[in-house]
Parts: structure tokens; C-alpha cells; sequence
């Protein structure tokens, strides 16, 4: 046997909270160090499980209960030579000492543990929006939460039984979605007007049509006052049966821990940390859900809940304490949901959120086919990007469609992660077949609109521009067919198809004119043509489709 | 009206060519340039063809012949005011002059048309290997030839017919599995030692096998030396039934209008140009197949027949007309083709082409799921990252798998055009849920191996390396479990499970280890063990199932 290497300080390693960002952290850890002393402590009864996956596991997609259970504490044992402690609740953090108070729910002990390096990773706790009968909600985080959930749901009789699910972000959706597919009444409340609020308006509606179109009764812009024994009472004064009531409104940060112990925590009550995950006292770090993450477009702290951040940050931290130099990317917040057969997914920023904060921007819609539109099984889909007016930079895009939603918008995170412009989409050289994508993809097509509008080949106009542009006395034009005229238009437009624009300017005298058509492109020719001939143009962005949806 | 703005030039711009390039370049032209003088040659009886359904029209997935004809010169003429001419041969080019020799075979005249601006666009040719009996071949690149193709084959009779297909690049396995729809009996001949060579053979083996699956008689290493009446003798001696022979060898620029007129060619046949998409000759450009790029790894000029940058470069083209500063992105080369229900895509260069040029590579194989574990549906799937091992820039990318393919190939595309390093895809915050990826998607996977490598956390060894290894005295120590290793191993392998490897160290002497699992992940926690513990250890990358598939 080879001469060992001295032997290595052994480090005393504990982490509070195993699931994505603890586990992750401390797999990677012991690969760093083969012999630190590691112990992880999970209040439940588990660790390592697919969160992701419970509300699938409920709606019966996912069929075995142990598919949720990816390692136990005897396969981290055996591996990674882990000290995995489940039902250990960690009840103090005591900085000046270095030590922390466990209590062991398995034989109501009460220890204290020292530390070298202490690892918060309690993650987040789901929301129990406060009411009268609030006690009667269910949440769903782990795999207690799943076991009792499918307790309470197995007792109902489908055939009447009643479900609500209150809060529709992704978390709710999903929900409603399986709760469907085990044959269940579901309605889903929003306070907010919309749902999932990484969207913008003309985005989400369609989804919101399709939850709809699959049975939910969804009720946005409306709260729930009371849980009662049977129903939930609404702010709209109406009442809905409910034999069971989920929680769905959002998460915070299970930062008690960390608060006590005299951490500095952010306005949202995420642990703040430094760029080497360390919160406000040395040798305490905090990763994932429970610790805050600098924004990739805003550049300041807040709070991320997401999977993907959660367990690259651990593994980074690991990297961190094993002394490797900080790093620690900022998180761009991309994320996905199926929605029945849709799919939507977003990143950054939203155009709301950027003008509210006075940003100059640039937007774009697009209404793409999945693939080559020749080859079967073409799908539409919608992508919106906001780029900055200034630099050209991706500050956010959303998608949704059936098919190549997920794909596009990874390209997206790339790229944007990259720091490519917006403009430098169009050089995208992605892998194109006709059943794949299209020699210029969607990707490529974004690229294009970009550039137009950066060098002022194009201007555009968003939907919700149109009136003032009409109170200027702008004239709104029509270039699709008649035939497609004549099956619904925006209100004041006149109908001069693309093909006839040439022949009929003198109709405009001398007005501004926006120009629009189905999807924005015949609109980018027309403005073309118009801006060559001596007009004042721009083109409707998005086209009748995004109106459409604008106006739900 | 407006006033109009001072008439600008009325230039006078000709096409040769009415397809990717050439259109894409007519129709941005006009945008750019309203009142252009825009004329398009095209030999053939269409323009604007989708010449990559082709072979999918013949197979009956695309069932209407009219879904092939994108365009006509009717749409583009009212669309975009183009004056586009089929059954046009352009017969000779006039640099000294500015004037081209046309010769329209509708009505068998012949003009002198002069030019502003020429643009060749004629794209590449079948090349039809020269060989007694080369005449019975037919080819496929453009509706003509469909048509043929469609009237040969629908005279057999499926129950006795044989077809040849010479060839195994892109189009002749999409030949090969098109034609097994049909019905029809398929040999696929191949004169080099490997389908597809822009893989290397461990990624490439897989696909050779599912094509036999599917049933198609495949011969690799076999040239074809003869065509006769009912067969085609192979240079193994054996003769092959052929009712029809196919001839999808390869391409070759269309240059001979571009010889003659004394232009630039380069060593491959195609134009030279430069950064603007200008020939030798001043006012001539060259776009599309004919034309050659500029490889994005190699940064040398080269033959790229790829439908993508034919029409990005048609449209930065008319850009360059237009007045903007040159723009001509290198080409990655990414492509991607469909093989029955697997996927197989690339970009960039193989291991063996880097090798032979004596390039310093890291390379990594893993076998991913294309989305989380546990959830139904997940598909394994292959992935090849050739890395430059002093500035851990992208080289190449190879990828094969039932799902999720075409996902990751278009990321990595992003990726190494933004110019990210290996090491930065650990960083990418891709959209996850988990039917669409995994928490640590395969991306991000990558970015885990190459970071591991590049900081030189773990060594790995190659499938290739393994019998050097052995002969210096290495110890090959299969980690996996006793019952996978029983179900087979690679010669000379010790088994010791992951999980026992702490206790059996004492096991290993002080010879090298290079260690191994099925995938690599087993082997790399294996060799940060025998690593932090004194031993010289590697791990064989991409494992048992890397080996294996070299293995064939």
C-alpha cells in the first residue's frame, strides 16, 4: 500500500436540513475531504427525497412511494461515510461556542454538538396564510406531508368530494393538476390578479384558459377569509365546498434557527450570506432555500426557492470550505412547470417588474412553430424576451407552448448567463432537422427581431400601446388577409393585406401607422416597405396573437 | 402621404440559386433595400424547397408533396417584389464585365443579364462515385429528384424489392430509414470504418447497431465497385440485390460557374470568401454550400453544408449589401439527425480528428437520464464533451439518446459560441422540473466533471488507454456491485464494490489504480478515496458502458 499522506486536521462538519442543498453539500464534501467528521441532522424522517415529485406522486404519475426516496441514511452511511441523523431536530445555534443543541425525537434526548463548520440548510416552509379554520391546511414539503395528503385524499369519495388549493404558483398549479388526475373536483384561488407571477399578463392568460379548459375552477383576484368545516369562504362573498384545503401561497425562509442566534437575515428573511455562502458569523454558513441569492438581473440579494441553485450552491460551499477560492453565480431564477399539456417556463425579470423599476427596455413576442412546419407534429409556441435598451442584454423571457418550450428556454438561461446579446441570438448555430427545430429556430428568429430593433431597422409597439397610439391619431393597419380580417380584429384597424401594401400607400396620407399581423412578421415587412417610403411606421409586436391573449 | 425620401440607387442585384442561402438572402435584401432590382436564377423548377424533408416525403411521414414548396415565385413576387426566374441556368459568369450568361430553358433563349451585385448561391451536388454502372444511381437534393425517387420506388413491389443506399452520412441514413417505412428492403453501404464522422466509434457503435435493429443491412468498411442491372458488387466480393441504388456519398460545391470565371476556390471546392461574403472578384459573393466558412474550432476555412448557416449567412449577406459592417460567424458545425426513435447530434470536432492534429484534450463521456430519475418516461442518453485542456474552452460535442437530445446539443451549441468554458456549464441554471430535466441536469453535469478534471480533483483515463495501462502493471478495480459484475466486466478487472473500497485498500498494493463503475460517478468517489489516501488513482471515463460500446 502506498504511504498515506499525513493525516488532515479532521474537521467536525455538521449540516441542519439533508435534502437538496445539505445533501448536496455534504456528498460533495466528503469527496473533498476523506476524512472530516460529517453529520447531518433532518428534523423529518427523511432525507434525499424528490421534492420535486410529491404532487406527481399524489397524482399517481409517479407509482411506487420509494421512487421519492432517492438515498437513506444507511446508502450515505456505506457511500460517503456520512452520519446522517433523521427526527433529530436542531433546536439552538450557539456561535460563541461553536455548538449547537440537538433534540432526538427518536429517543427525546437532548445533546450538544460542536462544530468546526456549521451548515444551515433548513430550506423553506410553506405558507399558512393566517384565517379562522387555518388549521384545517395541508402543506406539501415532505414526505410526512405526502403520506398525510394521501391519507386525507384516499378517504374522499371522488365522485363528490371537493378540493381547494389556495395560491397558484408553481407549487398550487402542479396541485391542481394531479389532484385533477386522481379525479377530483379542484378550485385554485389566486389573490394576486394573475397566476404565477414570474409572467407577465399576455403570457400567463392562456394558461390560466387551460387550467380552466381541464376542470379547474380557478378564481383569481380573490382570497380566501375563513376555512369552515366543509367549505372555504371567499373575499367575493361566495363560498366553495372543500374537503380538503392545501396551502399553496409561497414559502419563507425556516430561518428561526438563524434569527435566534443573533444572523443577519434580508428583508424576506432569507439568511444573508457572503459570496463564500457565510452568514454574518464565521465558520456558519447557509445554502439553499433558507439563505438568500444575488440576483443575476438585479444584482441584489433576495430569495430563490429553486432546486437547481439549492444544490449547486451546496456543492460550491463544499468546494468553499474545502479551500477552493469563492464562487458563488448569481441565480437567474429560471423555472418550468407543466401545466397539463402545456408547458411554461421564464427567466430573470418580467416586463412589469422592469418598468416599475424605470428600466429601458426592449420586448419581444414571438409565435414560433415547435419545429420545421412541414414535418408532423408541429407545435406553436409563445416566447416573449426583455432585453436592455442599452446594452443589449437578456433581462428576461418567458415561454409556453406544447412542445419546445423547456429546450428554448435553456438556450435562453445559457445565454444570458454567457452575457450574450440579445442581437447575438441570431448567430446561434442550434442542431436542426425538420422534426427538431428549424434551420432559423426560434432561437434565431429572437435574434433577429433583436437586432432590427437595435439597429433601428424595426421600431415596435407593445399591446398595451395601442390606445395611445390611436389618441395620437396613429392609424392601425391590418396586413393579413381579408380572409383573416374578417375572422376577428383589433378594434380601428383597416384591413390593406401585405401583398397589396405597395399599391395602396397613398390610402395613409400621412399619419403614423402601425402595422400589424398575425404574429408580428408580414408586420416587420410592412414596416419596411412604409419606413422606405417615407412613413412614420412601427410594428404591433407579437401581432393580433399577443392582443389576443392580452385581452384573455 | 408622405413625402417620399430622395430615391435611393436603383441597384441591380442577380441570385444564382433560389433555396436556403439564396433566398434567405433575396428576402432580406428587399427588406434592406425596398427599391433593389432583386432577380433570382434557379436551374431547377422550384425555389424555396424544404430540401430537409426530402427524404421524410419519400418515407410518407410528410404525406402532401405541396408541403415541400415553401414558397413559390408567385408568393415571393407579390410578397417581396422579386423576380424570381426557375428553369434558369446561369451558364457563365463575366467578372471584367459585371455580367452573367443565362440561358432559360422554357423557352431555350439565351441573355447576358448585368449585375451590381452577384451572389452565388448554388449549394453543393450529390457526388455520384465514379464506377461502371454510376449512371443507374439516383441522388437527393431537390424536388426533381424527389419526384424521380417517388416514381422508381413506387414501381416496386415491397414483398421482393432491394434498395442500396451508397453512404451512411446524414442523408443516407435518413434515406435508409425512410425507405424501411416504406417498406422496401435497405442496404446501407459504407466505405469508411464508422457511420457518421462527425462522431467518434464509442458514441457512434450504438447507432450502427439500432440501425441493423431496424433492419437495415448495414456494411461499414465496404466500398461499392460496381452497379449492375438487379445488384451492386461490394469490395468484399459479395453482390447485394438493388432494384434501386441510391448515391448519398456525399456533396460537392457547385463551383463550376466559379472555377470558370477564374474566383477563388479552396482545396475542398468551395468559394473562398472573406469576412463579407466576397469572392476573389469584387461585387461577386458566395453564400451556402458553395461558399466556404470559416470553422469555429478549427478557425480555418472549410466546407460546412448545413442548412443553418446557409441561411444566416444569406441574410448577414444582404446586411453587408445593405451598408452594415461585415458579419460572419464561424461555423460549430452542430447537426443532428434522427435515426428511428434515437437521436444522435454534434458540434464541433471529434476526438480523433484533435488527437491527430496533436491538440492537449480532456475528455468526458456520462450517461445521463434526459429528466429526473422518478419520474416515468426518463430515457438514458450519451454524452461526449471534448474539452481543450489548456484553456478549458468547448472543442466538441457528441450526443446520443431516445429524449432530450436535441436539448442538450443546443445548449452546448450556446455554450461554446458565448465562448463559456467546460467548467462554467456547472454554473447554468437551466430549467428544471422534473419531467423536463434533473435538478443537476446533464448540462450542469458536464460542468461537475470538467471542473473535477481541470482542477485536478480526479484524473480519468480513456476507454483507448486501458491495455497501456494494464501492460505498465495499473490495477483495473471494477467498483461496482457483485451482481453488475458478474453480468460482465472488462478483462483483468478486480471487483470491489464502492462501498467497500475504505475497508479493502490494503487490498491494492502500491500499484496505479484506475477504477471503474458503469457510468464514471461510482469510479470518481472511488478515486477521490484511493486518491485522499495515498494512492495513484484515474478513473476510466464514462465507465462500463463507455468501454463497452467502443467495444461494439
Amino acid at each position: 500500500m502506498s504511504a498515506p499522506t499525513a493525516t488532515p486536521t479532521r474537521r467536525r462538519i455538521l449540516v441542519i436540513g439533508g435534502v437538496a442543498a445539505g445533501m448536496s453539500f455534504a456528498t460533495r464534501m466528503r469527496r473533498r475531504d476523506e476524512h472530516a467528521e460529517i453529520i447531518i441532522f433532518e428534523r423529518s424522517g427523511h432525507v434525499s427525497f424528490a421534492n420535486c415529485g410529491l404532487a406527481y406522486y399524489l397524482g399517481g404519475v409517479i407509482t411506487e412511494r420509494s421512487d421519492l426516496l432517492l438515498q437513506t441514511p444507511a446508502s450515505l452511511g456505506s457511500r460517503f461515510g456520512l452520519d446522517v441523523r433523521v427526527n433529530h431536530n436542531v433546536t439552538a445555534i450557539h456561535p460563541d461556542e461553536h455548538t449547537i443543541t440537538v433534540h432526538n425525537h427518536l429517543d427525546n434526548t437532548t445533546t450538544i454538538e460542536p462544530y468546526d463548520e456549521l451548515v444551515i440548510a433548513t430550506g423553506a416552509s410553506a405558507i399558512i396564510p393566517p384565517m379562522p379554520g387555518s388549521e384545517r391546511m395541508l402543506q406539501l414539503r415532505n414526505i410526512e406531508d405526502v403520506d398525510a395528503l394521501d391519507a386525507d385524499l384516499g378517504a374522499l369519495d371522488p365522485s363528490t368530494a371537493n378540493t381547494v388549493v389556495l395560491g397558484a404558483g408553481y407549487i398550487g398549479i402542479e396541485m391542481a393538476e394531479n389532484l385533477i388526475a386522481r379525479g377530483l373536483s379542484v378550485t385554485l384561488v389566486q389573490l394576486g390578479p394573475h397566476i404565477l407571477r414570474t409572467f407577465d399578463v399576455e403570457m400567463i392568460t392562456p394558461i390560466e384558459e387551460h387550467l380552466r379548459a381541464h376542470g379547474v375552477d380557478l378564481r383569481i383576484g380573490t382570497a380566501a377569509i375563513a376555512v369552515h368545516d366543509t367549505t372555504v369562504e371567499l373575499s367575493d362573498g361566495s363560498a366553495v365546498a372543500a374537503d380538503v384545503v392545501i396551502a399553496a401561497v409561497g414559502v419563507r425562509p425556516q430561518n428561526a434557527l438563524a434569527v435566534n442566534a443573533g444572523l443577519t437575515v434580508g428583508a424576506g428573511g432569507g439568511i444573508r450570506v457572503n459570496a463564500g455562502y457565510e452568514t454574518s458569523s464565521p465558520h456558519i454558513y447557509a445554502v439553499g432555500d433558507v439563505a438568500e441569492k444575488i440576483g443575476a438581473i438585479s444584482g441584489e440579494p433576495g430569495l430563490v426557492a429553486l432546486a437547481g441553485p439549492a444544490n449547486r450552491d451546496g456543492r460550491y460551499l463544499a468546494d468553499t470550505i474545502a479551500g477552493d477560492a469563492v464562487h458563488s453565480p448569481p441565480a437567474l431564477g429560471t423555472a418550468i412547470v407543466g401545466v397539463f399539456d402545456l408547458t411554461a417556463a421564464s427567466l430573470g425579470s418580467t416586463e412589469r417588474a422592469l418598468r416599475a423599476a424605470g428600466r429601458n427596455i426592449r420586448v419581444i413576442h414571438t409565435h414560433p412553430v415547435s419545429h420545421a412546419g412541414y414535418f408532423p407534429g408541429a407545435e406553436s409556441l409563445s416566447i416573449k424576451l426583455i432585453v436592455d435598451a442599452d446594452t443589449d442584454l437578456i433581462l428576461g423571457a418567458q415561454a409556453v407552448g406544447r412542445d419546445g418550450v423547456d429546450k428554448r428556454m435553456d438556450v435562453l438561461a445559457t445565454a444570458t448567463s454567457a452575457g450574450l446579446t440579445a442581437s447575438a441570438l441570431a448567430d446561434l448555430e442550434l442542431a436542426y432537422a425538420p422534426q427538431y427545430g428549424s434551420a432559423k429556430d426560434p432561437i434565431n428568429h429572437l435574434g433577429y427581431v433583436a437586432r432590427n430593433l437595435r439597429d433601428g431597422l424595426s421600431a415596435s409597439i407593445q399591446w398595451h400601446e395601442i390606445d395611445a397610439e390611436l389618441a395620437a391619431g396613429s392609424v392601425l393597419v391590418d396586413v393579413r388577409t381579408a380572409a383573416e380580417f374578417e375572422r376577428g380584429s383589433i378594434p380601428h384597424a383597416i384591413n390593406i393585406p401585405l401583398d397589396d401594401l405597395r399599391g395602396r400607400l397613398n390610402e395613409l396620407g400621412d399619419r403614423r401607422v402601425i402595422a400589424h399581423c398575425q404574429v408580428g412578421q408580414r408586420g416587420h415587412t410592412a414596416v419596411r416597405i412604409l419606413s422606405q417610403n417615407g412613413f412614420d411606421a412601427a410594428n404591433l409586436d407579437g401581432g393580433y396573437r399577443t392582443w389576443m391573449a392580452a385581452m384573455g
